[in-house]
């Protein structure tokens, strides 16, 4: 599991003085490259001819169960429940130590950004090691 | 149903120069917003002692089928399709006249943003009228 | 002048429930490239190469005089002050009836996005028409 | 001097695969609440009777000098140049061992949100300590 922490900052907050929640889909996409980048892949990387590997999303399951207030310290906790050939699923989890404020499912496809839109691409095998090295509940060996 | 168009901004766009897909998060947050306040209900009221009202989001689940590249038009629209006692459920879809890009299931339950955090509170008789003149499929008369 | 007006969201405001002052830079992009597209421009651009244009700002610089709330209809002006060779100068008026929230003064420079970075690049002749047609003061003819 | 360092994320860069302008913006709200707030003083305090503490912008002047690229590390540096009764003024620098990418000028009231909207309130004590602690050049003593 890939984790780390922030501080909800005013930037983030709505004028209920909370969280606006579409900000965790923005947490979420920023997570995720954080927990390959400090794995030691760089995600988004250029290719030959102006192409750029990406990694749309295609479906995002959002629940919430409570709502962080602003300068609340906010756990995000990346777990990945399945990895595929071209796609793969995490789950976010957002919490403090009262509890979980929202949870997602996140699933992504393996893509390549090119002139004709997005066409998708094998899982590399260094992403499907950083990958399993983050499976929920991990691998048996 | 509720619908508008919006052109795809470069502020909206990741650098694929498609759509950051959180932003969807966002329009339907104002989008939801738009349809109260033009049918007459203005959303997020100040309340007596300080208290506001609001539409916090308990479950948004969101499916992505294409994504509109910079300066497409998309069309936004939103359905009510279950209305309850003390929340209520729409669809958001994201579309064009090629087809749809995205589509959102997003619940939200009536409340109040008081001293002590959100606490539930019955739909006015004002916003069941609204969602009703929403509801898909139309209530039969 | 070119001119249209919004209604500040749920999105926009911050916690104090006034707008979060950020989003004048975001609306002064959005604006300008959208005054340049309903003259009949459409802003940045696919070239040759995998290239595209842009407009990068070298300075900007923002007063502002009131803030306005949750649901106020903002009014957004946008007259030239200067057009150069490569670069031009706007200024953006945020305003209602009750006066002006904030003014922009706001640099931009043509230029191409290319394998190294940003260069500039002379003003098309469509966009110097489209300029000169929302000077202020007025050219004299 | 107050600083910390980001890495420029995909959520921060726009089509051109640089960094969008306004979230300078955004990082100089969250950068001087971080420190006032990593030296001891939360800001935006809930005060009595629903009113709450505020640090609006009066002017905000934004130079830029070149542009970071997804994935860059930026530093950001925040140096109090001018400390008065009601209100100060803060220059954000973001930059790389490179050079500058941008230089902010931004002067803030302090203030309190009340029902009738932003009232100037003086600065308190324990934030004077701070801002003289992070004066360039440093108070002679």
């Amino acid at each position: 599991m890939y984790s780390y922490e922030r501080r909800l900052q005013w930037s983030e907050c709505d004028p209920g003085g909370i969280v606006f929640f579409p900000n965790y889909a923005k947490w979420a996409v920023d997570g995720l490259n954080d927990m390959l980048q400090s794995s030691g892949y760089v995600p988004n990387r250029k290719l030959a001819h102006g192409e750029m590997e990406g990694i749309p999303c295609v479906e995002f399951n959002m629940r919430f169960f409570g709502a962080p207030g602003l300068h609340a310290t906010v756990r995000h906790e990346i777990a990945v429940i399945r990895s595929g050939t071209t796609s793969f699923t995490v789950r976010h989890r957002f919490c403090s130590e009262s509890g979980t404020y929202a949870e997602i499912l996140d699933t992504r496809v393996w893509s390549v950004h090119g002139e004709d839109g997005l066409r998708k691409s094998p899982l590399p095998p260094e992403v499907v090691a950083i990958l399993n090295d983050h499976l929920d509940p991990p691998n048996p060996e």
